[in-house]
C-alpha cells in the first residue's frame, strides 16, 4: 500500500492490529476449558456444559460510523437491522443458528422515539431469524456523546453441532470460491466514505442495509458441501477471506468475475485509492464467501441469485500473500 | 421528588422509562418460544434447546460515565472489572453461573496500550469467575468519540438450572432483607457525581471497583434459602429492590441498620438532594439484596462480612409504594 487513506481519515489499522496482539498477550496463560479453538475469529465457540455434541457461538459487533450518517439524515430504522444481520453472518461462519441477541444503545440525549426506532430495527431483524431479542441496555451519557450522536452495538448467541463446524483442513487447492453479492458498504469503510462522499446526496446508497446471508448459506448447504466461509467485513476480501483458510493455500479472486457496484468505483476514484487499498477497506461487492469443491461450484451458485464463482484456491508457499485479487482489465 | 438533580445533570430518568415502554410496544406480538418470562429484567432467560431443565441467562451492560473519570485520570485498569462484575451480578439475580463474556470497546483514537489495559481488566475479572472472555469488538470511531474518550460495554452469558431460578411467589410478609455492602458508587450516579465532586480529589473513591457478589451470594445460599435477589444499580434501592418482589408486598428498609458511606453524604449535601433522590440515584452503601425468611436471617448475615439485615417485607395494598427507606434519625 503506497498510501493509507483510511489512516488519514482517522482509522489506524496498524493500531488495531497491535491492540489485537496485545489482547492475546493479556489472555495468555489462562483459557476456560470449554472455550474452543477460534476459527477465523468471526465468533467465539464455547462447548455447552454437559453436552458432548453442541457448542454455543457468540459474537459482539458494532455498526461503526455508518451511525453518523444515520444521525445526520435522521434515519433510525435501518441501523438495527444492519447490526443484527452483521452478527448473524459472523456466527454463520462457524455454521451456528442464532438463539438470541442483546443490544447496547448509548446516546448523548435520550429521545425515546428515536431509541424505539433503533430497537425496532433490531427486533424486526431478530424476528426474521427466529432469534429472541433477549435484552439490552440503553445508556444516556451526556459528556461522552454529542446530543444527536449515539452508538449501537450488539451481541448474538447461537448454537452449533460441533460436527457441523467447518474445518480448515477440508480446504484444498482447486476448490472454488463462491461470492454472495453485497448490497452496498454494509458496515465497513464509513469513516473514509464520509470524507469522500456527500452523505446527503449518497444517503440512500450509504444506508443500504447490511444483509443477512443466513437463508442464502442454508440454500447453498442444502445442495453442496461448504468447506469454509467468511463474512467480508472491515479489511475486505484481502483480510477476511483467508481467516478461515489453512496456511498452505491462497485465495485467488478475479475481479472480472463479478460486477463492482458503482459506489465503490466512485469511492476509489474520489479517494485516489489504489487497487489493494480498495480491497482492504471495502467489500467491493462481495459480502460473504463460501469455499466448495470445484465439482460443487456450478450447482452452489444456482442456489442464490447473484452468487458467482469469484475465484479459486491454490497451493501457497510461506512467503506468498494469502489472498490475491486480480484486477479486471481496464 | 421536589427537584430532579439527576435530570439537571443531563440524565432523564423519565425519558428512560418512556423508552422502555416503547420497547415493549415494539416487541409486542412476537416472542421466541424459548424466551422465558423476565424476572425483574436484570437478565434475560432462554430455555436451552433440547434440554428441559436448563436455561441460558444473558445480560448486556455498560460502565456509564464512570468512564469519563477513568479517562480524565488516565486510569484504565479498573473499568473492565467494573463491567464484568456488574454483568455477573445481573445474571446472579436469576441464580445463573457465568459461562462467557464479550466486550465492546469504542474509542475516538485507538491507543493499543490503553485498550489492552481495559481488556486486561475484563479478562482478570472473568478469570476470577472461571468465565471465558470469548470475544469482543474494538472500534475506532473518530467523529463519534473525542480523542481520549471511549465507551465500554459487555455481554455475559450464564447457565442456570430452571428449578433454581428464584420465584417471586416465595416472598412473603415477614421475610428479611439482607443487604451486602457496596464499595462506592459502583457504576451508577456518575453523571451527577461528576458535577458535584472534583474528580481529581475524589478519584480513588469514585473509581472504587464495582464488586462481584458471586462468592458472597453462594456463601449465603450454602446456609440459607434465598427467595429473591436484586442488584442495586441505576435507580438505587427504591427502584431495584422491588423488581424481583411480587406486587402484593412492599420492602421496608431502615437506614439506621447500616452505615451510609461518607461519599454519599457528601454527594447528598453538595447536591442538596432530598432523601428520596439519594435513594433513587445512588446505592447508598447497599450493593446487592437477598430476601430470606426471618428464621434464616441471622445465619445468612454471618456468611458475608458486612452483611446486614436492612429491613423486612410487609403486605402491600395497590396504592402503596413498593419500597420505602426510613431515614435514620439525625
Amino acid at each position: 500500500m503506497t498510501r493509507d487513506s483510511y489512516a488519514a481519515a482517522g482509522v489506524d489499522i496498524a493500531a488495531g492490529n497491535e491492540a489485537v496482539a496485545r489482547y492475546k498477550d493479556v489472555m495468555h496463560g489462562w483459557r476456560h476449558a470449554d472455550q474452543l479453538e477460534e476459527i477465523g475469529g468471526f465468533g467465539g465457540l464455547f462447548r455447552l456444559p454437559g453436552d458432548d455434541r453442541r457448542a454455543l457461538a457468540a459474537s459482539t459487533d458494532g455498526v461503526g460510523t455508518k451511525l453518523l450518517i444515520a444521525a445526520e439524515l435522521g434515519r433510525y430504522d435501518t441501523v438495527g437491522g444492519d447490526l443484527v444481520n452483521h452478527c448473524v453472518n459472523d456466527i454463520l461462519v462457524v455454521n451456528a443458528t442464532p438463539l438470541f441477541f442483546l443490544d447496547y444503545l448509548a446516546v448523548g440525549k435520550l429521545d425515546p422515539h428515536v431509541a424505539a426506532e433503533i430497537v425496532r430495527g433490531c427486533f424486526e431483524a431478530c424476528k426474521i431469524h427466529n432469534c429472541a431479542l433477549l435484552g439490552g441496555e440503553t445508556a444516556e451519557m451526556p459528556g461522552l456523546y454529542a446530543e444527536k450522536h449515539f452508538d449501537l452495538a450488539g451481541t448474538i448467541v447461537g448454537l452449533v453441532d460441533l460436527r457441523a463446524v467447518p474445518k480448515k483442513e477440508d480446504v484444498h487447492p482447486g476448490d472454488a470460491i463462491v461470492g454472495l453479492p453485497a448490497r452496498g458498504l454494509h458496515t465497513n469503510g464509513y469513516t473514509l466514505a464520509r470524507r469522500l462522499l456527500d452523505t446527503k446526496t449518497f444517503g440512500d446508497a450509504l444506508l443500504a442495509e447490511h444483509p443477512s446471508y443466513y437463508k442464502e448459506v442454508r440454500a447453498v448447504q442444502s445442495i453442496a458441501k461448504v468447506k469454509a466461509m467468511a463474512h467480508i467485513t472491515g479489511g475486505g476480501l484481502l483480510e477476511n477471506l483467508p481467516r478461515t483458510l489453512p496456511e498452505n493455500v491462497k485465495a485467488i479472486c478475479e475481479q472480472s468475475r463479478w460486477e463492482v457496484p458503482a459506489i465503490f468505483s466512485e469511492l476509489g476514484k474520489r479517494g485516489n485509492l489504489d487497487h489493494e487499498e480498495r480491497y482492504r477497506t471495502f467489500n467491493m461487492g462481495i459480502g460473504y464467501t463460501l469455499i466448495v469443491s470445484l465439482a460443487d461450484a456450478a450447482k452452489a451458485v444456482t442456489a442464490v441469485p447473484g452468487a458467482k464463482v469469484i475465484g479459486w484456491i491454490e497451493a501457497r508457499t510461506a512467503d506468498e500473500p494469502r489472498t490475491i485479487v486480480h484486477p479486471a482489465r481496464a
